[in-house]
């Protein structure tokens, strides 16, 4: 094949290969995540990643992206497939097509890929994973405060106690405070997309979304809400209300003029709160923040985010609280849109990327460590002894690659093993290994002090009989086996 | 919204939803592989769904289908970008995207999703799992033995020890007897893909393959490769070689002509065997079988097949071999495809839902008993009861639904719990709770004879104190808890 006919081995933009050590991190929270949940009766339901485009709707705030920031194809007979943007629009179309057969109330969780047609950026992928769970059919508060309690209780699993705040509002309160300041129906969603952005761009920014628009710093201009003055005013007033439920009612009942509108609303979030305070979780764990929206269309009541509150610094070094890595809320319509029949549903939704980087800020996950066995003569005595480190629980692999030596050694290295066996010939005739503890080469780089008391300890290379090997090698790995 | 406009709530054809049970065993499939896998040093790597379109390549069998058998779409810069059909050509593109800083040989596993645009049909879906190892740049015939024995260890692990042979062939011994046939290059591939169809047409189907061409059942006519009787009688004559390998040489012998051309492959299956028999795999285990030759173009050398032996009923009722879960084999040309540079590689990939059904014909896996505590009152008592349960490693759930009694038992009872906990006023009242023993009734449903029995060693519905509550269900559940 001639150089200009080859494909460039790269990939598009927006996707990543990932390799050990983050998979390793991935499962292992996935794993704390999925016991958490299962402890609570919710069990596992997998879709597909295909559905048909109109199964799935349109509910992305990106409106301005080519395919409404879905990946589409038509199939053979015509018909238009999407890749599933999230997990919540496939749960629906599940429970309608299975609706007679399902327990009521149905309670599912899923972990999977998703896929979003949208411009990547740091940090921002096309294909990332989510971890959701739903409940669906009940109306109760109840069911809300026992997805906020179970991801309280995630978060502590997974060694962030204290490190986060979980906070709720409700898309009808928004809603009348919408329809009290007289704001057209049609620029709600216009509303939403400016307060959810609040975080990022200021209080100011946010006035010019409600207003007139917005020049962003590449020039680009987004058109606003074009609310009034006094119509900015109250919704700006209303994204400040929050705080523990004692202090937010009376500051509700300070914005005259739609609280009974909202009153259902605003009793619903007392009694979420209520029942996760009767449970043992403090005051200033779950907090109700008027300012929490969210991004997606479908939301009709309750809405939720989990933030860790602890600091990191951001692209430009600037030290920020590290933000949401959970969000989600209730959503009574989306099954309706299949069956007609009003089906009532919530659920929550942990971005696992985004935990996973504040995992990897607070501590570390590693494979066990790994014993190279290098043949130099006969690859079958490598298998053997490898054979027998396995089966004695500890991780090893035999070299299977070239004969030079110092290619062996050079890939025990570059694989990050721990101990490296070497049996060459005259060790053989002997009986005996020489065992290389490579983690000891490693170790001393990074500590030079303590190397008088390293090598004290624990030799660099030794020989050993080889009905010693797994002794010898327990020894040296100190109890870090599988 | 008109029902008229309403979406449908279904799946496009070959795709499908997965359920608690169906989960869990993938899950413990999984897991076990995995741990095989990594206990021979094989690191986890993940690449994402998408790759380019050339980047992947057309190396699916199925050329008479729309697409090459991949679904594919073009990206906003009008790039044509797929989804990967296996997981061997991304990691020919990670190889060769990352070759300077990956140890030598390479070895990884990777479990994942691949999409395949093809017919579905019984059994036979667009979107499933592979769970995939792979040695890249050894050609030592020691890597594909290692890749042979773990796949053993594996089936093993999974339950399976005794009930599988592993069978290798040579690409290379099939060219040289195409060569010493004269037959021309270009019928190679229709020759591959006829002999890759003996187990499912037997020798005349195939021997029509080979020649003019076969008319299926439905009518639909397949061209044949034309070969003259002599070359058709050769290339039979060949797949009928197999054995263990002291039987296979002299049949090889036999076979005049194109032994010296393919002696090397032959050389390379008898060391690959030798091994595998010194490291304790005995010769029934993994045997050479000339009559396996895989689907995918891009094998250059070894391709094996890891068959499970013991009989199942096919759709006809037929009592046939369960048959092949795992395959693989040399693609020493794929990677050169991106650098131009020869690097020799191996791998195998296991059908993970060709292997649960196997699995599911020899054994069970569910999740562990569930507890469901009905508030008949006050859903905060249910949430703390739950709570406690969790706490001492019992599966538990409080019922977020709505308040009638009625409903609260029959959704305990379809979601399958093992017991139900049951707190009215009166109950709450005299501190006491209701145990339900719903595991009870369904026993009691299969087997009507041991009714007296069970009553009296377990009844079916018990008052205990409050503070009991945990003992109690303990005793229940007779240590099936979590």
């Amino acid at each position: 094949m001639s150089t200009s006919n080859r494909p460039k081995a790269r990939l598009p933009r927006g996707f990543r290969d990932r390799t050990a050590g983050d998979i390793a991190a991935e499962r292992a929270a996935l794993d704390t995540i999925r016991r958490v949940y299962e402890s609570y009766g919710f069990e596992p339901l997998e879709t597909p990643a295909f559905e048909f485009t109109d199964a799935l709707g349109k509910f992305l705030p990106d409106l301005d992206r080519p395919n409404e920031g879905v990946f589409s194809l038509q199939d053979d007979d015509k018909q238009w497939l999407s890749l599933r943007y999230d997990l919540t629009a496939p749960l629906a179309r599940y429970v309608a097509e299975n609706f007679q057969n399902l327990p009521k109330p149905f309670r599912r969780y899923q972990v999977g890929q998703v896929w979003r047609n949208e411009k990547p950026g740091p940090g921002r992928y096309r294909e990332f994973t989510q971890f959701d769970a739903d409940t669906v059919g009940s109306s109760s508060p109840a069911a809300d405060a026992e997805l906020l309690m179970m991801t309280a209780d995630t978060l502590d699993a997974l060694g962030l106690k204290g490190e986060y705040v979980i906070k709720i509002n409700s898309r009808k309160l928004l809603d009348g405070v919408l329809e009290a300041a007289k704001i057209d129906p049609s620029r709600r969603g216009t509303v939403l997309r400016a307060i959810d952005k609040l975080d990022r761009l200021g209080e100011g920014g946010v006035r010019e979304l409600l207003g007139a628009g917005r020049k962003d710093e590449s020039g680009d201009f987004t058109k606003g809400a074009e609310l009034d003055d006094d119509q900015i005013a109250r919704v700006l007033e209303f994204t400040k209300l929050g705080g523990t439920a004692g202090e937010f009612r009376p500051r509700l009942a300070k914005i005259a003029g739609f609280l009974d509108r909202a009153g259902d609303a605003a009793r619903d979030l007392d009694e979420i709160i209520g029942y996760c305070r009767k449970s043992g979780y403090e005051a200033g764990r779950i907090l109700i923040d008027t300012s929490i929206i969210r991004g997606l269309d479908y939301y009709t009541g309750a809405v939720f985010e989990a933030q860790l509150t602890f600091p990191v610094k951001n692209e430009q070094g600037e030290a920020v609280v590290f933000g949401s890595v959970a969000g989600g809320g209730r959503y009574d319509g989306l099954i309706a849109r299949f069956t007609g029949q009003q089906v009532p549903a919530t659920g929550i939704s942990i971005g696992v990327s985004r935990l996973l980087s504040a995992l990897k800020e607070r501590n570390n996950s590693v494979l066990s460590p790994l014993v190279v066995v290098l043949a130099l003569e006969d690859v079958s005595r490598s298998f053997e002894m490898a054979r027998a480190l396995r089966a004695a629980g500890i991780r090893a692999e035999a070299y299977v690659g070239t004969k030079k030596f110092g290619d062996q050694l050079k890939y025990a290295d570059k694989r990050g093993a721990a101990i490296a066996v070497i049996e060459g010939s005259e060790e053989r005739a002997q009986g005996i290994v020489t065992l290389k503890d490579l983690a000891l080469g490693a170790e001393l780089a990074k500590s030079i002090d303590t190397r008088a008391e390293w090598v004290k300890d624990r030799p660099a290379q030794i020989a050993v009989k080889r009905e010693e090997l797994i002794s010898q090698i327990r020894a040296m790995l100190g109890g870090r086996g599988m």
